[in-house]
């Protein structure tokens, strides 16, 4: 069973946005099995989506149109697909019922006329109540091509389609079922895992594996195939593991955590606290590693010491180091992440000074050149980075070392 | 002259990755007057691409195809253009020729054998130079139809699109110009907005108004169309004065700027400097004050104290203080702003303090609730604000009021 999604909507065909509800039904119809095989997105206009319509009729068992299902008179897909299928509207009472309900529970004034028109669907339509809105969706079967009509806000659109459309599919579709596994891994360029793991994957046509390079991450994404979930798992277990060990630590996580969660899962696990001393990320790295709910038991917190002054005033580096090494290098970041665990009393120390661009480069200290230092009760280590890019990527690439540095150290405790 | 979009790959067909060229192009097209009316995605697959690029011949004067020029057997655009239209391939030496000497030039091993397939062109293409890439991009014109085809990468196509593409179009596009322009407002609700403007957009059909909700700030997107730039200017600017007009100081950028960059240009110009001290954001307004370039010349650093023991020994908080109202509250705020200010000797301290969440809230306190103050040379002000949602919208929101109140006080100055 393949399927076909026809996002309507002519605000979807401008530059500011974008049809994202198909990457979730993606997701969810290839977790029964379902590849999508094509995707198009059509204005609100009545001649182009009927024709849109009737080519995917031609061609897939699966129909998913979203969008075009509100009260106005741009919402066209109850009325385009009833005549492109040769079926009547009829008014629906039970829908009409809904949406007056619904009006009164949240204290509305009175249903609008308009809102009427959300109650006349193609004969022969099933109704999908809509929790989070007034526009019903709809299952239509012709032909043994099964047809989705789904509402367009994704807050509407999700648990509608969890709920309700995708226990149908999965009754229907007789076909293998499909699971996915993520490997995200640091410290090695795409290439080089790409080399340490062609010889694992390049054995298997099932699992299908794919690389990706994220942000800063470079992620393995394998998806398996199988009669049953637990057949498909099984080989994402088989491949996975050659996977993990080909690349052992520099595998951070494979339950789609971020680096900064996992950070914060090893800090917890061994009870440590980090505070920070940044400079030329400015509060990025605190800003992520305070992302995550229930950070104020790991990360006590850091000063953000753009200038000179304030890495003296806050952190307590020396004036004749910065004069003497000057703002970015190995003692500097060595005395910051010193000076903030000594003034916060945290287990681990960090320190980070670099050039992130686009000026204040020089020969000997180009942009991209940034210190790391991490200090603990074993000492005090500092590591030195040339990162590529711009201003944006420099200062992400700088967190993310630094987060990889924690990482690191905490794991072997 | 209409337009449509045909974007080719199998893994645009996963939940891993979207087309987004559709959006650059779309913008470009748009500023020559040019619609696009379908956009449409499809995998490796030369049956299913054979029929897209079917239906699209049948209904488009501008067909743009994106990706698939590759090396590979997976890149299937030009022998399906060439079969669709009825032309054989044909080999360009000059291709050939151009991708041997970017080989050579970039010091790569000598050009492989997949490679002479990119030399192949339907008969009467022209190819179109790619500085980024192998991929040549092709022109093709039939029946009074333009077809052109363009490399996948985004750092290819959008060069090539640009200084190739697009001043032959403005040749053939013999539809009106349009332009567009982006109000973007703080502080008012996206009702509000909307009840202030209605007036004045509703008697206009040209430009198009369209109010977009995005990331704690509201954008009015003016688009307008008329037989020459400078009319279609002129119609922005009659409809834009009057926004400007009902919508007042919470216009904080016409020009495209972020709200930190309009402050940092604030700053810049009033030759003032700025420290903060925050907690619940945890370095978020560090981080967004310190993104833009250049902005070491107003914003001198700061403190993030997440922890109580941090605000005492960071800022300088009375222990006392934090006693008697508790970590959240308007003195601690206060406190904060006054301490960084004083240890920093910046022109303005910030303070925010308040309860992200999703724990840490109470009946009093609950989730959301932050204070921001400003100290300066006119003494200590403090806010207090609600903000709804999670974690992470909360933090969002907070920083947002923090930059708009730095924005309120130094635009005045």
């Amino acid at each position: 069973m393949d399927a076909e999604i026809i996002a309507v909507g002519s605000e979807l065909l401008t530059p500011l946005r974008q049809d994202t509800n198909s990457l979730f039904l993606t997701d969810k119809l290839n977790s029964l099995g379902i590849e999508v095989r094509f995707k198009s997105v059509v204005g609100d206009d009545r001649e182009r989506l009927a024709s849109v319509f009737r080519d995917a009729l031609g061609r897939s068992r699966l129909v998913i149109l979203t969008g075009g299902l509100g009260p106005t008179e741009d919402d066209i897909n109850r009325e385009v697909v009833a005549e492109v299928l040769g079926r009547p509207l009829r008014e629906i009472p039970e829908i009409l019922a809904a949406i007056r309900e619904r009006f009164a529970r949240l204290g509305r004034p009175a249903m609008s006329e308009n809102n009427a028109r959300q109650a006349f669907v193609p004969d022969g339509a099933e109704w999908l109540e809509n929790k989070r809105g007034t526009a019903p969706g709809l299952w239509l079967e012709q032909d043994g091509i099964v047809i989705i009509l789904l509402p367009g806000p994704p807050k509407e659109l999700e648990p509608m389609f969890e709920s309700i459309c995708l226990p149908r599919l999965a009754q229907l579709s007789t076909g293998w079922r499909l699971r996915t596994r993520v490997y995200k891994i640091i410290g090695l360029p795409e290439s080089e895992v790409d080399q340490r793991i062609a010889p694992a994957y390049r054995t298997y046509t099932n699992p299908v594996t794919t690389i990706l390079a994220v942000a800063g991450s470079i992620e393995v994404h394998l998806r398996a195939r199988a009669p049953t979930e637990q057949e498909a798992e099984s080989l994402l277990s088989d491949l996975g593991d050659k996977i993990e060990l080909a690349l052992g630590d520099h595998v951070y996580s494979t339950q789609g955590q971020s680096l900064e969660e996992v950070v914060g899962i090893y800090l917890v696990m061994k009870q440590k606290t980090v505070s920070i001393a940044e400079s030329c990320t400015g509060g990025l790295l605190a800003e992520r590693l305070s992302r995550m709910p229930g950070s104020s038991s790991f990360f006590l917190g850091g000063a953000v010491c753009y200038s000179n002054e304030l890495k003296v005033k806050l952190v307590g580096v020396s004036p004749a180091l910065l004069e003497t090494y000057g703002a970015v290098s190995k003692q500097v970041a060595q005395a910051m992440a010193e000076g903030i665990r000594r003034g916060t009393g945290a287990d681990i120390g960090v320190g980070i000074t670099g050039i992130a661009g686009p000026s204040g480069g020089s020969p000997e200290k180009p942009v991209g050149l940034v210190f790391i230092s991490l200090a603990d009760d074993r000492g005090t280590q500092v590591w030195e980075f040339r990162f590529p890019g711009d201003r944006e990527r420099v200062r992400h690439w700088a967190s993310q070392a630094a987060l990889e540095i924690i990482r690191r150290r905490v794991r072997r405790d």
